[in-house]
C-alpha cells in the first residue's frame, strides 16, 4: 500500500514510472488492492504530469493484459477492425464493415454503446428489430469464420482496469488526457484481438477533439502505441464540423448506411467510410494502395456485395433481413418537426456539438449510461455547410416520440446554425492522415 | 454531484475556486455528499495547480466552521495559543504554557498525540502517572478559567472536514502542499478559540520544511490567513539543524522541561520557548515589547511562578505532582545504552531525522496513528552542533524496554552524526520572524 503512494508521489513530482511500476499500479487497479481515492489521486497526477511515450505504451500493454486478450488465430487470414472517437451522424462501421469484410478481410468487430451525442454501433444495429450483439467470444468468432463479419458486445473481461479506470475519470474530471484517452482505446482494441486498426479521430465542433493539433497528438500516440504493441495501424483525422451523414439517431443511421450500400447516397460519409475501409484492406495486405483499396470497395457497393454481406450479417444476428427492401419496418417516430431557416445566407457553420445534444433530448442518445434510448427518434439534415439557404427553407426535421420533444428540440437546433452574406470556404473533409512508419 | 465534478476541472485547470465553490466542497466533505475518490482527485488538482491566498482563506475558514468552534468567551481576557509545526526534543510548550499562564494570561491548549519523530505534548503529558487530557470542552473551559492552563486532546467535531481530507492526504501523496498544509493548521487553530496564535515553524534536517524559503513561505501564509481571520498570529521560525533540547521521549521531556522551569537547564530550547512565549505574551497586550516578554518570562522562571503554575496543570489533570520534585518517579527504561564517538572531530551537522527515527524505534514514538508508545523510550544527548567531540566521548545515551531495541537504535543513531577537522560556523537558532503587520 505504502508502495503505492510513493508511486502517486512520483508521479505527482513529474517523474516517470518504469513499466514495472505502472505495471504495479494496474495490478492493483485490477485486483482491487488499491482504494478508489488512491487511483483517482494518481489519474490526477498524470493527468497534469502527463506520460511519457514508453509510460503510455506500459500503461496500454498493462491495461490490455489485465483481462482477457480475444485468440482470432481461428479464424483464417488478417482480421480488421477500425474505431472512431465518436462523433455525429457517424455511420462508418455500418458501411466499411459489410464492404471490407465482402472483399475476403475479416472484420470482428467489438462495439461500445453510446454515451452522450456519441453514437453506438451496438445501438445502431440493435434498432433493426430482433438484432443480438450478446454474443459469447466462441459465438462470435465461429460467426465470423463463416460470414467473415461480426459485431459483438464488449465482454465484462475485456481490459477490466480501463473499465474502472473509465469509471473513475468519468465522475473526477480527468476525462480528457491525451495518453489517458490513448491507453484506453488502444488497451481495447488491442485486446478484441485484430490485426490491423484503423482510427478514425474526429476533430471539430461535434468532437472530443476541438482542434486539429490535439487530434494530431492523439492520432500519432495512438498509431505509435499500436505499433509499439505489434498491431499495423493507421489514423485518419476526419472534420467535425458538421454532422458526418445526413441521418443522426439509431434506426435513422441503419437507413442511411442501407442507402450508402445501395448506391443510392453519395457524400462524406462514404467518403470516410472509404477513407477507412481502404486502410482496413491495406493493412491487412488485401491490396498494395489506398487508391486500389478505394475502387475495390466501390466495387462492392456497385455489384451489390457489400449489401449482402450486411444482409448476412443480420440474418447471422438473428433479426429481420426485411428492413434491408423496406426501411419503414425499422422504428418510427410518432411525432416529427420540420425546422425552417429563420433567416436567408450560407450556412457558414454548424455547431454540430450542439446538434448532437438535439439528437439526445429527442431521445436517441444517452445522458447516463443506465438510461434507455429510443431507436426511432433522430434528426434528417436537409443542409450542408456553404449551402445558400432561403429564410424558411427546411434545416432539418426532427423526430421524436412525442411533439412536446420536438418543439423542445427545436430551439437547440436552430441556435446550431450560422448564416454569412458571404459564399464561405468549403472546409477539408480529411483534415490529415497518420500512416505507419513502414507499409 | 456533476457540479462537483465541475468544481474539480475547474481547479485541474489551473482557475481559482470562489469561497462559494469552496465552501461547496467542503460542505460536501463533512456531510460525505462527495465520493472520497472525488475528494483525493481535487486534494491532487489543489497540491498540483496550487491555491491562491483568497482561495487559502476560504478554504480554512470553510473548514474552521464545519464543526464546533470554541467559544472562550466565558473565560477572562485573551487566551494565547501556540503550535509547532513538528520537531524533535521540541518540548516548548511544556514550558511556555506555564510560563505565559503565570503572568496572568489564559492558554488554553488544544493537542494532538505524536505521529512519526514529531512528539506530541499530549504523550508526553501523558507520560506522568495519572495524566488525564480526555476533558470535555466545559470541563477544560473551567478548569482554565480557575488556574488559566488547561491541556486537552482535540475532540472529534472539531474540524471534521480537516480530519477528513487530512486522512485522505496521508495516503494520496497529497499532504507536502503549503495552502494544504497552511489550511489544516489554522482552521484546527482557529476552531480551538484562541485569540492569539504563536507559530513555531521548525525548519531543517529535522523539520517537514527542510529549507528556509518554504519556511518562510508557510509561515508567511498562515500569519495572513489567521489575520484574515480575525486572530493575532505571530510565526517564529527556528531551526532543527539539530533537536531542540538535549532530551528526546516523552517522560525525558518532561523532565528536561521541569528542569528548564526550575532555572536549571539554559539553552536552545529555553530560548525558542522565551522568543514564543513572549510572543503569545504581546499579541494578548500583556507586554508592550518581545523584549518587556522575556523578561517577564525569566522572571516567572526566577521566582519558581512557572513551575508552580505546572504543579497546578499536573494537579487539576489528575496525575502525580511529586514527580515534579522526583523525576524518578517519571516511567524509568529498563535498558540503556551509551553511544560513543567513531572518530574525533567537529561535530558539524547531524541528520535530526534519523535522530527522530532513532527515538520512534526506541520505542518512543509511533509510526502508524494506532501504535502504541513506550513513555520512557528515547534519547539523552550529550553533544550540541559545533562541540570537538574526541573519539569514544559520549554522543548520547539510548533508552528502550531492551538492549536489542538499544542496540538496533545505535547503528542509526551514529550515522546521524557528521564530524570535521574544522571548527563549524554555527548555525542560528531563530532564522526569521514574520510578525502582524500591525501591533
Amino acid at each position: 500500500m505504502s508502495n503505492l503512494v510513493d508511486l502517486i508521489i512520483k508521479k505527482r513530482d513529474g517523474l516517470a514510472l518504469s513499466a514495472a511500476e505502472i505495471q504495479a499500479f494496474i495490478t492493483a487497479v485490477t485486483e482491487d488492492t488499491i482504494a478508489d481515492y488512491q487511483t483517482s489521486a494518481m489519474l490526477m497526477a498524470m493527468f497534469l504530469q502527463g506520460l511519457t511515450e514508453e509510460e503510455t505504451v506500459s500503461l496500454t500493454q498493462a491495461m490490455t493484459h489485465s483481462g482477457t486478450v480475444m485468440d482470432l488465430s481461428s479464424i483464417p487470414g488478417k482480421k480488421a477492425d477500425k474505431h472512431s472517437t465518436g462523433g455525429v451522424a457517424d455511420t462508418t462501421t455500418l458501411i466499411l464493415a459489410p464492404l471490407v469484410a465482402s472483399c475476403g478481410v475479416p472484420v470482428f468487430k467489438m462495439s461500445g454503446r453510446g454515451l452522450g451525442f456519441s453514437g453506438g454501433t451496438l445501438d445502431k444495429l440493435e434498432s433493426i428489430p430482433g438484432f443480438s450483439t450478446s454474443l459469447s467470444p466462441e459465438q462470435a468468432i465461429s460467426l465470423c469464420k463463416e460470414s467473415g463479419l461480426v459485431v459483438m458486445g464488449q465482454t465484462k473481461d475485456l481490459t477490466p482496469a480501463d473499465q474502472k479506470l473509465y469509471a473513475l475519470r468519468d465522475v473526477t474530471g480527468t476525462v480528457d488526457s491525451i495518453p489517458l484517452i490513448v491507453s484506453s482505446i488502444m488497451s481495447k482494441k488491442i485486446a478484441a484481438g485484430a490485426d490491423a486498426i484503423v482510427l478514425d479521430v474526429k476533430c471539430g465542433s461535434g468532437a472530443f477533439m476541438k482542434d486539429l493539433p490535439s487530434a494530431q497528438t492523439l492520432a500519432r500516440q495512438m498509431v505509435q502505441i499500436g505499433r509499439s504493441l505489434g498491431r499495423r495501424v493507421s489514423a485518419v483525422i476526419s472534420s467535425m464540423a458538421q454532422p458526418l451523414g445526413l441521418l443522426i439517431g439509431n434506426a435513422l443511421e441503419v437507413e442511411e448506411a442501407i442507402s450508402v450500400l445501395k448506391g443510392e447516397t453519395e457524400g462524406d460519409l462514404l467518403d470516410v467510410s472509404l477513407e477507412l475501409g481502404s486502410r482496413m484492406l491495406l493493412l491487412t495486405d488485401a491490396v498494395s494502395s489506398v487508391e486500389e483499396g478505394k475502387r475495390l470497395l466501390r466495387r462492392q457497393i456497385e455489384t451489390g456485395a457489400g449489401l449482402a454481406q450486411l444482409e448476412r450479417l443480420i440474418a447471422q444476428q438473428g433479426a429481420d433481413i426485411s428492413i434491408l427492401h423496406h426501411p419503414d419496418r425499422l422504428p418510427k417516430a410518432q411525432s416529427s418537426l420540420a425546422v425552417k431557416a429563420p433567416k436567408s445566407g450560407y450556412l457558414c457553420a454548424m455547431d454540430t456539438a450542439s446538434i448532437g445534444h438535439t439528437s439526445v433530448l429527442l431521445g436517441a442518445g444517452r445522458v447516463k449510461k443506465t438510461d434507455a434510448i429510443d431507436y426511432a427518434a433522430g434528426i434528417r439534415m436537409a443542409v450542408r455547410l456553404g449551402d445558400f439557404v432561403e429564410e424558411g427553407q427546411l434545416l432539418g426535421t426532427l423526430y421524436a416520440r412525442n411533439d412536446g420533444l420536438c418543439a423542445q428540440g427545436a430551439a437547440l437546433f436552430t441556435n446550431a446554425f450560422t448564416f454569412s452574406e458571404e459564399k464561405p470556404t468549403q472546409p477539408p473533409l480529411i483534415l490529415d492522415i497518420i500512416e505507419e512508419g513502414t507499409k
